[in-house]
Formats: structure tokens, C-alpha cells, sequence
């Protein structure tokens, strides 16, 4: 940055600018209080929702702009606590706050504005891009938005077997380093799965034109999801398929860089993703099928805690 | 715009990225219905509040991002007509709307990121370069924020008299040609006056580490401003300086440059600005004088539509 604190932030350009607006509201994507978010996890999460489309861009993040929207009697010390957690999570993925506003508002509201950069017009990864024959990936774990959802709500116990999946929602990383990985090898399509895994890839489907067909079985899912959805006599696949908040990444990929990909993500120092079904033509929808390959209804999707 | 529609917007970017964020809120920034804004004012009142911190920093605008938050039962015709009325805007001033997002939200809430370029970090002018002996000097009319504001609230009458204030503040103009033009004549500060004369002249001052000498007499009235200051029985000039949102440029420049910032705004086709005071030394504020010369304590500020 090369100047702050006047009517606008100043920085210096690469050659493209990648540009995610993000905003969550008290009430409808979070409640504060006891056993729900504290001022600190808002923070967090805002600014990790914002730059996990960043991730999906594959693209390096650069400046983050806040404006809050501070209710009446909300404590300075909550909201300094809720900045610096978005500071913290900035510092760890290469970002930096560069500018925001304060405004008065109703309730707690955190709009966020991600800026990402990179070198070639054509290095960010659409949405658009599948094509048939494509394998889909996806990074890390799934579930933990859903199961902690159903916790905080009091459909499931906070036990010792949750914490996992409640540490974890209540701090999403966005993929960064993932993101970049898998654009630099090569990956046709990407999004991020902020909506849940059923509402994206049907979003990246609609976007590419095509067919994706995604096994339940294969979803790999986040340690605490199976004991949550135990508790709620669901299926923890489908759980995890319709649960909203997990930012993790899910790609397609031409079969032949399978090995690339993987080599690609170990060489960055992440995780290895799991395998989840492939890309084939037909009407464009996100298709999941069960353990015995029937195809498997899923009914809308669980994601904001309200 | 290189692509849109997808998890971020991607533009070809210059060589300096200025980046200013803003938010408007029902019942906090402005209030709808009957006498009140109506959903095309607020999309353009938003945006042009983010577009005049450009203008400000003399940089000429490029991408903005809108984050719509729509309360339950909030018409889809409505938000569309607010995004139109903002996408006018836009392209009245050059700008585009590159991208954006909608969520729930309790009242109507609009955030906007304007995205500026320009092609030399020392390009931006900033709000701290004020010089002792720098003549001030503000673009247009002041005013009409205010006198509209007692109209809406019902303690002015909506005379035809009063017309011409209410229309300038139901859609003002970010001066972004003024302000371009302004950056090339060589200004030292600039800062636009969202707040109040007043409140932004002492922003610039402290900034600067200056005393602003303004001088109540010489500052331009809107029409309209002077017959709902006497419904009042207020003074205009007095009534003009406390009042926000009338997106004027106040700016500093050397004695010398008098003539160029003169020549400057004529050859950009703006009108000629008001010249209404001096820098001095001297504790960091802005002091106002009537016809007298005897300094004036005004109090407060009259902002915003609550």
C-alpha cells in the first residue's frame, strides 16, 4: 500500500486486477452471543469468505477493504477484536487490509472487498471452463459448516466428537495456496464451496454447460461430521453435500493431469484432494449417486446460521 | 471488464490502483418512502458518494462493486431500478459497474468499492499536502444537502423555491472531471465534502497540520439554499458549512497557481471554483470568519438523512 487514511487507498497494480465483494449481516449469515459467533469469528469469517473466491480465481490475494456497520451500544473493543481477527487472517494468507469505512447500521453487518492479482488476462480460473471428460476434485473436507450449524442450533450436542468440525467452521481457511496450485496446473474450471458442495458444482455445471456426476461415497469429510450427523440420524454425505461455509475448492481437470495435480498441491505444501466424480455432457446439474450408483436427491441445502 | 459473472470480477489493470469503500444504510444514511429517497436516489446517492472519494484523490474512475443488502418483502423491481439508476451514474462518469453481490439483510444497505487508476503513485492527491500561504478554494455550490435534509424533515416546506436544493441533493454529481483537473493544475489537498464543509475542511487541516481561514461570505450558495435558510431562520452561509453530503471538492493550491487551477477547470468544461480562504499556521483547524472578519464557532454538523 502506498498510502491509507485519505478519501481512498492507494496501491500499486500488477497487470490484473481480480476483483470479490463479499457481506455478511447479523441475523441472517451469523448470530452473536453465547455459543454462537463471537466478534472475532465475523472477522474471521468475512474476510475468509471473501478471499476463498479469490482462491477460486486461482489468483495471488492482495488488499482486503472492510466497511462495518456497527449497531448502537456495540462495544469499540468488540469491533477493534473483530478487525484484528480479520488482520490475523490476512497476515497468514498474504493479504493486507488496506482501507475501510465505518458506517451505523441495525445490526452487525461486515462488507468485504477482496483484490486479487495476477500476470495474464487468461490465468484466473472460471467457472465456465469443464469440459467433458473432465475429472472433479475437490480440496480438504466437507461438513463442518453443516455439522456446526446443527450444534450451534441445538439439533446436536457440542461433544467432545464435534469440536473438530465447530473449531473449523468457526475458522474457515480460504484455499489459497491450493487455488494457485491448481491453476498453475492446469485445472479447466474452478468455485469455491461456500454454498455447500450440491449448490456449487450445480452453479459451475450451469456456468460450463455440462453434466457433473459426483459420487456421495467419495466426499471426504471433516473430522466430527460422522458423529454430528450420527446424532441427527442423517446420512453424513449428504450432510456434507448440502452444508454450506466449508471454502474448500472444487475443480475439474482433464484425466491426463490427474498426477500433475497432485504433484502440483504437494509440491505447495498442501493436502492431496479427493477424486469425486467426473465431468460427462447432458443437461447441466451436479448428479450424486449413492454407494450402489443410484442417483440421490438432495433437497435444497442447509448453509447460514440462522 | 475481462469477465464477470464468475466468483470475481477480472480487469485489466493500470499502473496505480486507488480503492475507496462506502456504505449506505436505511434509517442511518437515508430513509425511503413518500417525501423521502426513493430506491433510483439511494443507488445513485451510494455510488456517487464512492465515485467523489475518487474525484477527491484526482484519479479517474474505473470499476465499482455493489453489494446490495434487501430487507424481506424489498420489490425486485425496486432493487433493479437502484442498480440502473447507479449503473447511469456510472456511465455518465465513466465508470462501470464490474460486479457485485446481494444478501439478506434487515434494512435496505448498500456498499460500494470505486475502483480509480492513474499511472503515478504520486498521482493521488491526498488530503496532507496543504502548504501555509495555499489559497483554498471549493468547486460549485454548497448547501443543498442541508436545506434539502430540512425539507425532507419537515421543517422547511417544499416550496418551488426550495426545488432546485432538493434536486441537486437527491442526485448529486461526483466531480470527477473537477477533479482530474484540479490533480493536473498542481493542488496541494483535496478532500471532498461529504461531511459538512466544516467537518471536511478540518479533516484537511489536521491532515495537513494547517489552520484553514475560510471566510462565511465567500461561500458558494446552491440555489434554493438561501429561502429555505430563511424559513428557518438560519443563516445560508452558516447552514451551507454545517451541511453534509454535497460532494463538492475543497482544495488547497499555491497562490501562484491561482490562474492555472482557474484555466484548468475552464478548459475541462467545469465551472470556475470559489476561492474562500487561506492556509495559515497554526493549530490544525478549520476556522470560519463572517463579514466582520470575527471568527464564527459553528456547531456541529447537519448530515445525513436520519
Amino acid at each position: 500500500m502506498l498510502g491509507g487514511g485519505d478519501d481512498a487507498a492507494v496501491v500499486r497494480a500488477r497487470a490484473v486486477c481480480v476483483t470479490s465483494v463479499d457481506a455478511m449481516v447479523e441475523g441472517v449469515h451469523f448470530r452473536l452471543g453465547e455459543g454462537w459467533a463471537t466478534p472475532e469469528e465475523v472477522g474471521h469469517r468475512a474476510l475468509a469468505g471473501a478471499l476463498s473466491d479469490l482462491a477460486a480465481m486461482g489468483v495471488e490475494p492482495g488488499e482486503a477493504y472492510i466497511v462495518l456497520g456497527l449497531p448502537r451500544g456495540f462495544e469499540e473493543a468488540d469491533a477493534l477484536a473483530l478487525v484484528r481477527a480479520a488482520d490475523e487472517l490476512a497476515l497468514r494468507t498474504g493479504a493486507a487490509i488496506a482501507g475501510g469505512d465505518v458506517v451505523g447500521a441495525p445490526v452487525l453487518t461486515v462488507a468485504v472487498t477482496a483484490v486479487g492479482w495476477c500476470e495474464e488476462p487468461s490465468a484466473p480460473v472460471r467457472r465456465d471452463g469443464a469440459e467433458v471428460d473432465d475429472l472433479v476434485g475437490v480440496t480438504g473436507s466437507l461438513g463442518a459448516g453443516a455439522a456446526a450449524l446443527a450444534v450451534f442450533e441445538g439439533r446436536a450436542g457440542a461433544t467432545p466428537a464435534a469440536a473438530p468440525a465447530l473449531a473449523r467452521a468457526r475458522a474457515p481457511l480460504p484455499r489459497l495456496r491450493e487455488g494457485r496450485a491448481l491453476a498453475r496446473a492446469g485445472v479447466h474450471a474452478m468455485i469455491d464451496v461456500s454454498d455447500g458442495l450440491a449448490a456449487d458444482a450445480a452453479h459451475l455445471a450451469r456456468a460450463s454447460g455440462v453434466r457433473l456426476e459426483l459420487s456421495l461415497q467419495a466426499l471426504p469429510l471433516h473430522d466430527g461430521v460422522r458423529e454430528v450427523a450420527a446424532e441427527l440420524g442423517r446420512d453424513p454425505a449428504r450432510l456434507a453435500a448440502g452444508g454450506g461455509e466449508d471454502y474448500e475448492l472444487c475443480f475439474c481437470v482433464a484425466p491426463a493431469r490427474r498426477a500433475a495435480v497432485e504433484r502440483a498441491l504437494r509440491d505447495a505444501g498442501c493436502q492431496a484432494p479427493s477424486w469425486i466424480g467426473e465431468v460427462r455432457a447432458g443437461a447441466p446439474q451436479a448428479r450424486f449417486s449413492d454407494e450402489r450408483g443410484d442417483a440421490v436427491r438432495l433437497e435444497g441445502y442447509e448453509h447460514r446460521w440462522r
